[in-house]
């Protein structure tokens, strides 16, 4: 066996076109971390015709918490402005289904599902500018504790467009003041991976009552020479679709994102 | 008569909403150089709905060319997301329509010809990071000269969707080598107006053969310690719209502007 690459997967793991290749043979059916990793990962979410056109003017409403980095065409699982041969039925690991609201099924690919009337969205994540924060000498703590990192549903709207709206969703980071400030400048080059920070120091300001209590992912600890800074977060635009209640929606299962070829660094 | 207020009109020229008052009223019919200069303004494009997200995905995948600060709802002539009683219809002191590609009419409003099914768009224009570069210290030559700036049709392809497509077409500044750097750092920060340059140096490299020949604005000189540098331009939407025929498309009159409530350089 060729000892170069890991984990009894037989493909290069930072290529995005030979990962793809291994999510849709089935190789690959857990998380994306680590996979391709100079390229964006994006979140998914699909959803039928008479829906997209209210869903995309919200993430033109709502740029931080929900930066679409591609839409299909609708009835078309093919993402070309992706990258190279993407089919949004095959190529994420795990899929979410999503009826009314529920979920009602995981599923290793949505080919049985597709529609001609889907339009399937690809929303940046934080995985990237998180990457880019620890290059530039930031340390995050929940990477360095292995943890989820904190987010919170807060107080500021998202501005509505037909039946998405809702409050924004955060993630929070710990980190000094010095870092808190590299880390804007660094972050507000990546508008796609939800740019600028929202928020920094007070939670109270923003709506978080207990800063050691997140609604999604682990709490953190902020050491007396730190201040929490906050991101606007993926989890917004899945909230503000759950809440639509749409007749069916489908999304990545938490983790399991699509990796486009597009250089996670590069120009957007 | 007040004369703090000049050019005969009565109403605060720096207000964005009293310009767009006294724009409703008809008392600007001309252009809105100069005017809330403070404040983003946009040019318009109205489709028909069946047009519209065809529309959205292409400037969603075009984004330098295409910026869109705003969307309204299918047939709601009201932009709340770009200000405050910003009515579409008359806000803009002229308008051109276009049927099946073709100018038909200049008119002063659009209430006779407003449709349940129109959704309006609003793109950013370079007036905004113009600005921002004089006052950085970039001279810009066509602001001194009381030039059009020099306009060329690319062979840099745009990502097409549906019928929209068609070359880039760029903006030419010629500067000096410190202030092109200069220039790329201020507007790489206004994503919403163009953003940083898609070129810069050797015209031939993205199709223009002849730097002396604008296709459209005024030809510029190059002096020997300078080089040109190139920002898309709000014209290639208008020229992908008016490639693709729709039956019906309404813009501004070229120069006569959405003036928004947006601080011009805020946060986008």
């Amino acid at each position: 066996m060729n000892q170069i690459y890991a984990n009894d997967a037989d493909f290069n793991r930072s290529d995005p076109r030979a990962v793809r290749a291994a999510i849709r043979a089935g190789k690959i059916t857990g998380e994306t971390s680590g996979l391709g990793s100079n390229y964006v990962q994006g979140n998914l979410a699909i959803l039928p015709a008479d829906l997209a056109m209210d869903f995309l003017r919200f993430c033109q409403r709502n740029p931080k918490p929900c930066p679409l980095v591609g839409v299909s065409e609708t009835g078309d699982p093919m993402l070309p402005t992706l990258g190279n041969d993407i089919d949004i039925r095959t190529d994420i690991p795990s899929y979410n289904v999503y009826r009314n609201g529920e979920l009602t099924e995981t599923i290793p690919d949505v080919n049985d599902l597709w529609r001609d009337d889907y339009v399937a969205f690809i929303i940046g994540c934080s995985f990237s500018f998180e990457q880019a924060l620890v290059n530039e000498g930031v340390p995050l703590q929940h990477w360095d504790r292995n943890l989820t990192v904190s987010m919170y549903i807060t107080d500021v709207m998202t501005k509505p467009s037909g039946p998405f709206r809702g409050g924004t969703v955060v993630s929070m980071r710990p980190m000094t003041a010095i870092n808190a400030i590299r880390s804007v400048e660094i972050t507000s080059r990546f508008p796609h991976t939800h740019g600028s920070p929202i928020h920094l120091g007070d939670p109270a300001q923003i709506g978080i009552n207990d800063i050691s209590k997140p609604d999604w992912g682990d709490a953190q600890e902020i050491p007396d020479n730190q201040i929490p800074v906050f991101w606007a977060c993926g989890v917004t635009p899945q909230n503000a679709i759950r809440m639509a209640k749409p007749e069916i929606c489908i999304t990545h299962t938490p983790g399991s994102m699509l990796i486009t070829d597009l250089p996670a660094h590069g120009n957007v």
